[in-house]
């Protein structure tokens, strides 16, 4: 007889999930116990809010995440990582431990409860695509397949409470029946196809936006084959960052509406054909909402609609519109219009360190086998001048923009992808949020590169009107020393040398550094310089 | 005229709040702006959860608490400590930026947000009595004292959001007429003092058992005076633990059912008139269901009914019915029926330190003046053998049980209490939480004193029989060189000698301390040890 637990854990491992971030609890014990005993490995880390980072940047590297937690104090602390999954369409499935059905009915006050038992659960509602509490076995089964399906499907977190006397339940036997949650109507896909060709044939200077969906629903290699069939220039948004090469001839860099870069600005919302693709349309992603992209001249697919110019085609999965496309034979081919590229807006500086010589010097350190996760505040506007050197190798929480997220995102990039290196960039007040779970990374002998802006500010609140507010200002220490105290390498920064010099053995450790950036707070990236005019002028 | 957030923040300052526990954001940085010019302090801490327990701790003191955070990333990483909050009867006001009014209408896909610009309001109606969202100047002043109204009435927290573009709204001129949210009845009233006061004339041994509805509803000085008038003996529940006088001659103990102390125990179960007053009839309070409560021989009060036997009295406050009692003439006295008084099982060990040994010099080393606050695992169970030297000076999260709770919960008290001096015992789990939170008392000069239990484990997890998994192991670190790092005292602390002699240096110093204290992993204190047996029980 199959059981509860067991179960899920078996089929969520034949999906390829081969670790649950979490923390153990009483009312989670019996399943960390199932846990245990199947393929899956448990990693214990710090706190809540770290688990949910970092089983979310695990599913989004593996296309499926787990994080396993105890009820109330456990999930009730990790909603705020779950809504970012969601928001940016992270697939992660999170597994609570509950008070017993038994026990339910017997004590009405059990420790960890708020309002009713089912309070967690609707908490959930708000931030899943799929919550649900398992207290029938007859319906197990369903709910199992189901939530699974939701989340690969929609590419959203989903949830599942599971009583702890219901965790070795013997499941009823019989076939589950599979029904697809979403799938493509041939007709309408065929008829989307061939006006997107049409449009396409008559287009002068098409241009693709490539979002971060491509990197979602794994179409990277997809889209490189359909970027090099058409022959156009590319360029990403800030969320999408690296699912295209950086380093492709036809990549231009980051679109970021009159935030970013003048020239991307002209080529995109000049173009008189853009294929918008698995894109976004968020303020952060689209320059504070400066982009100015006429809706005529524009096809754009996700995987929640296929919309061309005014109108709107459902019922088409976004994979295979891009498969459509992609093995249409009359796709058309264009010269490469210009030969612009967008450069970094930084230089090299060996003297006292800066926001662009940081950049610079990160742009010279990484290779093709880094990964870089930046945090949220002016380390996310600095990666606008980043230039990876591989597809798919950025990560950020570029939308939802919640601060903490890089540090427990380390754990999760490790596991899901062993063989590549983490670089993680990081503002000092993101770092006292979550960056103990560097512990985490030492017990599991990691050696990612931690970069701390420290400027001894929330830099981009200061940079909208806040320069003289008490309240952007945050405590320092010494970062270097910290990372001594949790056994690591630590780097006090004060110069370029310095900082190329520490990158270097930090490279060849085995154990994780810290480079402690002295930045002064008026300091702020390029990137943070053209949107701090913006975010004013929004504000206002 | 009146503009919104000022005419708050001018509110919440009448009703004694001095302080504004929070972090900033873009969507709550007009609120801050607003805050600043008002005569209420921002203490900006480190991370979200760290804001709800502070806050939650000087509502606790205080009698009303602010938290202001930012909208998504702020609010819905503190749902945690905010449903404590709720389980445990604070009464903490949440003020949450948000999008403005006017950016809902333009920009659908505003970064922070989850689902709907209502997902967090839903989320915060599962962990308050009253969540709304100001959207409408005409009906603001109502919601505001609604909300504080609300919050007052129930001791629980209450959720305000305030869209950017609405701070500085200019709020109508209307007289507010307040409508009492609950009343007494006074024939209702009558009615069940007279019914106690029979059963009380009647009585051969009552015992009044005092919970933390005392605490939460400022009644410490009425129960004294009701106490001595009846000549009772009296006891805690762990929850409300230090609500009576720990040190007063009529005072037994802790009552835990079979978790406790023997003698009070059956004290408490042979009682032939038990009056429970503000007692939350909770697992943990309650020894794990473990107690023999004859219904038939209690009155219990509470702020949600008063129960005699087995009926119960609606519409009367709680408050009243201890002011009723008190001022009946007709009181009886009772001569104190016998000298039992329950003592620590900890004994004074000068050499390798134990969990008893740390427990006795923790006893030996608190006066009047200290306040304790104990984290969840086994600093809370210790805490059943701590004997504090004044009333209403002792608090923990005993019932919801959240990790994390006694660093932040530091920051909370020394603001609510500046003229007391807090003593937090914290495992070495809850401490990786968030004591990061230590910077922000260090910045605010505080100078408490730190105990961590650093045994490398979950310690209560272990004793529910999982002496051998992997998952409730923790990385340890040096904390003593983590206070240096963080600008405090640090001691590694090995004998009950030099635990002595680090407190007494700890005691002269104006910096705050953190003493690591290195305890064997199976070394737990006598309460666990006694809990364990009933924990497997209960979960098996």
């Amino acid at each position: 007889m199959l059981q509860l637990a067991p179960h899920i854990f078996h089929i969520l491992h034949q999906h390829g999930i081969e670790h649950a971030f979490g923390i153990p609890g009483d009312f989670a014990l019996t399943l960390y116990d199932a846990l245990k005993e199947s393929k899956i490995k448990p990693v214990i880390m710090t706190h809540e809010p770290s688990v949910g980072f970092a089983a979310d940047v695990y599913a989004r590297i593996r296309g499926l995440g787990l994080a396993v937690v105890t009820y109330g104090v456990g999930g009730l602390n990790m909603v705020n990582a779950v809504a970012g999954a969601y928001a940016e369409k992270s697939p992660l499935v999170i597994l609570s431990g509950s008070p017993g059905i038994k026990e339910r009915r017997q004590d009405s006050l059990l420790h960890h409860k708020v309002k009713t038992f089912d309070s967690q659960r609707r908490v959930y509602e708000e931030v899943t695509v799929y919550a649900s509490a398992i207290t029938d076995i007859e319906t197990a089964e369903r709910k199992i397949h189901r939530a699974i399906d939701y989340a690969k499907t929609f590419k959203r977190p989903v949830y599942l409470e599971i009583p702890r006397d219901m965790v070795y339940a013997e499941l009823p036997e019989a076939e589950y029946e599979r029904v697809p949650i979403k799938h493509t109507d041939r007709d309408t896909l065929k008829e989307a196809v061939s006006e997107t060709l049409e449009i396409l044939e008559k287009a002068k200077s098409p241009v693709i936006i490539a979002g971060v969906e491509v990197h979602r629903f794994g179409l990277q290699v997809e889209l490189l084959a359909l970027a090099e069939k058409l022959g156009v220039p590319i360029c990403a948004t800030m969320l999408g960052k690296s699912v295209f090469p950086e380093t492709h001839p036809q990549y231009l860099g980051i679109y970021n509406g009159e935030a970013g870069d003048e020239n991307i600005n002209k080529i995109v919302e000049e173009s008189d054909c853009l294929l918008m693709l698995g894109v976004f349309m968020t303020d952060i992603n689209l320059g504070m909402f400066t982009a100015h992209i006429n809706q005529k001249h524009t096809i754009s697919a996700t995987s929640e609609r296929i919309a061309i110019k005014h109108h709107e085609y459902q019922n088409i999965l976004f994979t295979d519109f891009i498969a459509g496309l992609l093995k249409n034979p009359h796709l058309p081919h264009f010269q490469f219009p210009n030969t612009y590229r967008m450069h970094p807006r930084v230089e090299e500086k060996i003297d006292n360190i800066s926001m662009g010589g940081l950049i610079y010097e990160i742009n010279q350190f990484i290779d093709h086998k880094t990964i870089i996760i930046t945090d949220v505040g002016d380390s996310l506007f600095a990666a606008d001048d980043i230039q990876t050197k591989q597809g798919t190798s950025y990560l950020a929480p570029a939308f939802y923009a919640s601060m903490g997220f890089a540090i427990p995102g380390i754990i999760g990039a490790q596991l899901a992808d062993p063989f590549r290196r983490v670089l993680a960039l990081v503002g000092d007040g993101a770092f006292q949020m979550t960056g103990m779970e560097l512990l985490t990374a030492k017990r599991l002998g990691m050696n990612p590169i931690v970069i701390i802006i420290n400027n001894g500010s929330f830099a981009s609140l200061r940079a909208m009107g806040h320069e003289d507010a008490d309240f952007v200002n945050i405590s320092t220490i010494d970062y270097a020393d910290l990372a001594k105290v949790l056994g690591g390498n630590g780097f006090v920064i004060h110069t370029g040398l310095e900082l190329r010099r520490a990158l270097s053995v930090a490279k060849d450790s085995e154990n994780f550094s810290i480079l402690d950036v002295r930045i002064s707070a008026d300091d702020i990236s390029p990137a943070l310089q053209r949107l701090k005019t913006l975010f004013t002028q929004t504000l206002k």
